[in-house]
Formats: C-alpha cells, structure tokens, sequence
C-alpha cells in the first residue's frame, strides 16, 4: 500500500508536504530565523521558570492562557486588552483557526500573490476557495484594483501580508485600509515581520479601532527570534477572538510554550535589540546586490527578494554546494536570502560571488 | 458588535467553546488528569533539556520529529518504525490532522456514542458530516449492529473509542476487527486511556498489520502524567502518516514540546508507575460506588461514570461546594469522576455521601 491507494481528499493528491529542505549547511539563510541566539541570561530564565512550572505538568494548561495574552496585549500597545488578543501554536494555526471560524466550504479567501504561500495552504486545508489577485512588478498592491477585485469576489476573508513574504512589501496604511472599506467579510493583516519594517512604518493595529473585522496576526518566531518556540498571536475585536473560542482545540497552548513565551516577553529588550542590526544588514545586503546589477525588491522584512536568474535552482545549488543555504521561492526567477549576522552575509556574499 | 454580527460559520452559531469548566477548588477530578506530578528528579531533567535547548530556539524546530517519533515508536513496541508513528500537539491536533487528509466537506465520520464529544467536534470543524451509531445499554459496541451501521453509511472515518471516555468501557479486539473489516475507509482507535485498561486487554496496535487503514492514537496526557505538555501521538501505516505530513501545519511540534515528550519517555518507568495503583482506585471506586445502590459503568480508564441522578446539575453543585469538582458529561443522568490520589477519592466519597 502507498499514499496513493488511501482514501485522501481529492485535493490533495499528488501534493508534496510543505516546508523548506532542512539541510544541515554552515549558514542557513533560508526561512527567515533570527540569527542571533538566546543569551545565556535569558536561557537560564527560561530553564528556571519552566522547572517551576514543570511540577504540574500533570495538569492541564490555562486553555485561555489569558497571562500570556495580557502580557502580548501589553507588548503590542495601542491599548490592546487581552480580550483582543489571541495566541496559538505559530501564526499558521493562528490562521487556520480564522479560516475554521469564517471560511469553510462554500467561502473564500483571497490574497494579493505573490505571498506567504501557507495561505493557501491554509484555506484550502479548510476546504475554502482560494482567490488570487496579484500584485504589480514591484511587488505593491495597486489599491484600486485590489478594491475592484474585492467587489468583483467578494471574498469572506483578505490576506494582505505586509511586510509581503517573500517580496519583503510593506503597504501603506491607506490601501490597507481602502480594502478593509470595500471588504464584506474579514480582513487579515499579515505582519509577521513587522518589527524590521523601516522606519516610519506604521501597524496596522492603528487601524483596528475603525475596523472591527479587521484582524493583525504576529509572530514570535522572527524579530523575537523565538521560532523553536512556535506561539503566534493576533489582535482583534473581542468578538473575532470569541469566535475563534469556537473553533480552537481545548488546551492548544502547552504550559511549556505559554511559559516560554512570557519568559521571552520579559527578555523583550535583548529579543528585539537585534532588531536595528538586521536592519543594517539587510538594508545593507540590498546595496550591495543592486551593485552587483540584480534586481532587488525594497524590503522591510528580514530577508531580501533578489534576481533574476533564468535557471535559479542553478544559483540556488551553487550557494548550497559553498555552504550557504537560500530560498527558492516566490516568483520565478527570483531567489530569497534571509538576513543573518554581518559574517553569514560576508559569507553569503562571497558565496553569490563565486556563483555568479 | 458582538459575536453575533460576525460572518462566522453557519454551524458555529448559538455554540459555546468546548471545555470543562477551570475552577479553583482543593480536588479536581473532572479532566482525567493524573494526579501525580512529575517527581524532582523528572522537574530538574525537564529543566536541564530545555537548557540545553533553548540556546537554539531561534531557530524552528524539526519539522518532522523524528528522535521524537522513534522514540515514541520504541515505546510502544509492535515492532513499530518511526515511519508508523506522528506526533502533535495533544491527540486532538492528531485527530484534526486526520480529519483533514481523510475528511472534508462531501465526506462522513462515523461514532459510537456516548463517546468522546471532541470526535464530532472535530469532525464539524473540518466539514465533514457526523454520523451518530449508538452504544448498548451498558456501553459496549454490537459488533453486528456497529457493521450494519457502517455498511448502511459507509462512512469515510469510523472513530472507536477503547476505552471510551466518558464511559471507562473498552471494546474486545473482535469487534474493533469487525468493524475494521467493514469499513470502507479509515478506523480510528482512540486510545487515550490504553495504558489504564485491565489485565489481559490488548491494545488495538495488534490489529495493524492485517489492517493498513487503521490508525490507533494514544496521548501523553493521561497515564503519562503530561497534561500540561501537550503530547498526542498515533501510529498506523506509513503511507498514513505520509497523507498526514500533506495537511499537518510546518513545524508544529515545538523545540520545547519535542524536548519534554523525550524527557517523559526517558522517564517513563516513574511516570506510569502510578498507573497500577490509579486502577486499584478507580475499581476500589466502582465498587464503593455500587455498594451505595448507584449504577456504575466498568472501567477500563483513569475515570468511572455512575449516576443515575435524574438531577445531575444538583449532584455536581453539591460536590462543588464541598470542593470536589467532577464532571458533568456523558448521557442525561450520569456523572464522570477521574480517579485521583488515594486521599482525594476519600475526599470525593465523603463528598458524596454529604450529597446524596
């Protein structure tokens, strides 16, 4: 018996499971991590508060982990109370719980591609249609044609992504909000790698108060450099989280992840301090690519879009082979380097060097 | 705006989230925790794996689990592979995950009820349509009317409970092979409570071989004493597991959860070391139960259903108030107490007798 003879939804055969290769390579550049560990401050924080709280792992966790959301509503600001804030195993169970509470057989989603292709991924595990608008050349949103698309679709659910993965497109608030007027249902604001957008960048959390279906998803595992952990959290009005209530697994937040995340809130200062110095970096390793002649997406994440090559898995295989592991994904053509320390980018450069 | 203004999901409206009410009180016997804490020995093993790991939690965890699983595979023996094993957080995301790949609007999941109440929960939250098959009397499936049951709905997923929650009952190996050989797609054997059933009860894992569409889940929550970790974990054929890597959400299963499951595996001499004299309560319970003239059901599990209170709500209130929380679920008339220490079972039989 092999897969092809089990009695899978019809949709998801000849599927591949999603995920970058996780290959074992000096300098691993390719799904967007923070590069820069814990401290030895903070690890000892966080072995002595899980050690306190592993005395009652026999019992179950706070299904509403209302601690930790009190303590990202504090950290999110804008007057955020815990009622409004949400949290889950990742930012993609974040969105698979939305999709569950408003999508569904008979809805759909749209997104403005090319985009976080876990968002398809997603409405369509939720047997939700999937819309595709796009996005211009420079990997923007025009505003008025994405309002025309959302009146021709009327989807019940938009993902804007901003800072865009894997372009690194931050959007202004105006053509957020343009769509969040036209929309009929919910509108999902991506901002998973908000804390590197640059200056001058505002959240959409400011928009929140004016647009009660309008939902902000975040996520530890970039800026927060916390990807082991795996908590993602959103913002909302109460009522969106108390739909999500409706859909959640009971106790989907261990103690162990609920505990970790409040110890990486309290180290907040360390966690983000890195956040400056990626952005150099990264602002940096744009330059220095538009030197080099290539074309380069703006970028306002930690990880920059670069290109064009005609046969990039040629690129993409040369930089594995001198010890520096990239992305091929995004449009084609188009290859996506995360930001690491200043010596994985010297690396990363002398690699791309000697490729090209 | 509240809830009800929000576009959710048709089938969620006029719904409340699932869960047994937290409350504070000195005994808690309404979850089927175990109610032995780790040891320090454990606390202090936990703690310093977690040290030891969260120097990398910057970056994701192993997508795949794979010490995690062969461990898992190595425990409960069969001569089962990590190839035959999956893990995720809490054996409700293991059913979810199977709901995905096996489920889905257009499809059907059969039950056995009274029986677990997140089975059609789940199911609804993936689409798929429930189809309610009912227990005898005393709890137990009809091997004859369970095959006519399926043959008449041919439904895509059959969940058997064994033993069954909130029932305690465990279903002999003919009738899960029975139902096994009618059925036309998936049989789940949820054993959640395997590790508490009585001697000479063979677990369904015998089954697999001969039944390739066979899936037996199990759970660190309950004999395993790790509610708080959030472990659930299946095993099944290869090509199971591979149509379940097609719907699973990348990285999952976080660094800490990964790393504390392998902590309680190397532990597990302690940890179900209480398993033995949790099952000389749980019959020393039925039969002070029966000896007070109430109908109890036989258990193979952690918790004994009993009633018949043709006022249940009172009964649990009255236990409430004398600090001893169970639980009021199952059929009309019943009650469910988990089997706690030896000193809380006094406290719920002084409890019960104030009441009644």
């Amino acid at each position: 018996m092999n897969l092809d003879d089990l009695p899978i939804r019809d949709d998801l055969r000849g599927k591949t499971p999603y995920g970058a290769p996780q290959i074992d390579v000096p300098v691993r550049l390719n799904t967007n991590e923070n590069p820069h560990p814990p401290s030895p401050a903070l690890v000892a924080d966080l072995a002595r508060a899980i050690g306190e709280q592993a005395g009652e792992l026999n019992r179950y966790p706070d299904r509403d982990a209302v601690e930790l959301r009190a303590e990202l509503a504090a950290y999110l600001g804008h007057g955020l109370t815990t009622e409004q804030v949400w949290a889950a195993n990742g930012s993609n169970e974040v969105l698979q719980q939305i999709l569950q509470a408003f999508g569904g057989h008979g809805r759909t989603a749209m997104g403005f591609e090319p985009s976080y292709s876990m968002h398809p991924i997603i409405t369509s595990g939720t047997s939700t249609e999937w819309v595709r608008a796009s996005r211009e050349d420079d990997f923007s949103i025009d505003p008025g044609k994405a309002v025309a698309a959302v009146e021709e679709h009327r989807p019940d659910i938009v993902f804007i992504t901003s800072p865009n993965n894997p372009t690194g497109t931050a959007q202004p608030l105006a053509t957020i909000e343009a769509i969040a007027s036209a929309a009929p249902g919910i509108v999902v604001v991506d901002e998973a790698y908000a804390e590197f957008a640059r200056e001058g960048t505002p959240s959409a959390l400011t928009l929140l108060p004016a647009h009660p279906r309008m939902i902000v998803t975040r996520t530890m595992s970039k800026a927060f450099a916390m990807a082991g952990t795996r908590v993602g959290y959103l913002a909302a009005h109460p009522a969106v989280v108390q739909a999500l209530l409706l859909v959640r697994l009971p106790y989907h937040l261990s103690t162990l992840t609920q505990t970790a995340a409040r110890v990486a809130l309290r180290h907040q200062e360390e966690l983000l301090g890195s956040v400056d110095e990626l952005r150099r970096e990264r602002d940096a390793t744009v330059t220095w690519l538009r030197s080099k002649g290539l074309a380069v997406a703006d970028s306002d994440a930690n990880f920059v879009l670069f290109g064009r090559f005609p046969e990039r898995r040629t690129v993409w295989e040369g930089m594995l082979e001198r010890g520096v592991l990239i992305r091929e994904v995004g449009p084609p053509e188009w290859l996506r380097v995360s930001i690491g320390t200043s010596e994985e980018m010297a690396a990363f450069r002398a690699a791309l060097e000697g490729v090209l």
